[in-house]
């Protein structure tokens, strides 16, 4: 691209593309150091009793994370996650899924974000199902994708 | 359903179902307490960098780690995702990745499963790409699924 | 035991034994659903480089996160751990650290809690220096310590 | 220090110091990518049942995990603990806890290390009794420590 990406166009490109991009991930915020992102449901997104599938409900939280990492770097630079871990609390039964990201820590290249995923239902009600965290490293965008 | 779903057969009906039949994961050996299961390279499972997205590795994981511990319980019980760690490890950038699973304790209701995830390329070479920890819990299958 | 344990007292008796009793630990508070747990530093319970070692901050965190589980069951059981995360985020470099935990979520006999853990110097200032989030099981307490 | 510390005499270095030496940590053996480190049962390491405690067993899983990582590092160089994760499997509740790690990936400044933590009986039978994956990264030695 001719134009450098500063942060919030990067938390752009990045949600349409792919995985992120198929799905239906929608980007309701990014900040520096936060992130939302929310997914309506669709019935090739969940699992067998037909809540969302649990790596669907770890992709939509690892995108809010990086995001929230990525905003708070220098236009350039892209977090990409080297370890996520998630506990999954309540059944994500919802009609869309919504997960919140906010940075805990950056320390150099490493950043950590905890991530709440709620499922929300068509009368508004938020459970929370889901609580991850990640951690990710900053890593310098190739030259082809800024 | 009329007939008990026995293991096997539960391990498909589980495969057939959302985002597992949508994304393409092919079951390709099940046995009490270890489980295979590939995926090719799709355009709508990748991330910003043409890789297999986080999330989609994180969800075959889940999937050879849950069909694992299935296939270790007895006929009408079935194992749902408590908690889920993720290393990743290197890019996943092959036609294929390929998730072997294999219990490390079942405990009462409880089971615990490794998971390495390859990604292998055209030319038949395999490279770890991930390294997940899955907690379960053995729940008796609802009365419409059995 | 003579006299039942009510989760009050079963905290203490937790907390009285073994390598709790002998590194310091120090009960803040409990109540249903949250712990807080503090230990002052000591020669022995650092790392290397003279902050306090990931594994003594894992133990605290780990006792703040049971007694936060133990505290909202009945009398006669009791949480231990199944898996536990930590990321550590900041040097523990203070005069003591302080565990704070809260459930996020109760279901069946599955809790999960979360716990921050600040390392504390001596004019009072905290910093976070490690996030865990563990599972934990609920067991009958055996006869012998009821 | 006058001489450098190579990766043999640094692992001992790591090894003597705080918690390590106080609760009686044992390398057992280390080479690039891999460390065994054992630690016999003393009572004021167990937890309120009478086997080893969590965190002691997480203690001792991470010193292996970042001899196995530092191990691997040219000389000045030590690998510090980002993030553990640790599943417990069974009671730890023999005479000796052993920790095994291996190196899964070393990438830039980050490592990967899987450890598995057996107690042994005075018999000499070992049970697995906790997995843990940790990630480390690379920091150079501060001058005093070279």
């Amino acid at each position: 691209m001719n134009t450098p990406l500063n942060p919030p166009s990067l938390a752009e490109a990045i949600n349409a593309r792919g995985f992120s991009h198929a799905a239906g991930f929608r980007i309701v915020a990014v900040a520096a150091g936060s992130a939302e992102v929310s997914l309506p449901r669709r019935d090739d997104l969940l699992q067998f009793f037909g809540h969302f599938q649990g790596g669907v409900i770890t992709a939509l939280a690892d995108q809010a994370a990086g995001l929230a990492v990525t905003s708070s770097l220098p236009a350039g630079r892209i977090g990409v996650t080297v370890e996520i871990n998630v506990n999954f609390l309540s059944p994500a039964d919802g009609s869309e899924i919504i997960a919140r990201a906010k940075i805990l820590k950056m320390s150099g290249s490493i950043g950590v974000a905890a991530v709440e995923v709620f499922t929300k239902k068509t009368d508004g009600t938020e459970t929370l199902c889901a609580f991850c965290t990640a951690t990710m490293r900053a890593l310098d965008l190739p030259a082809e994708y800024r």
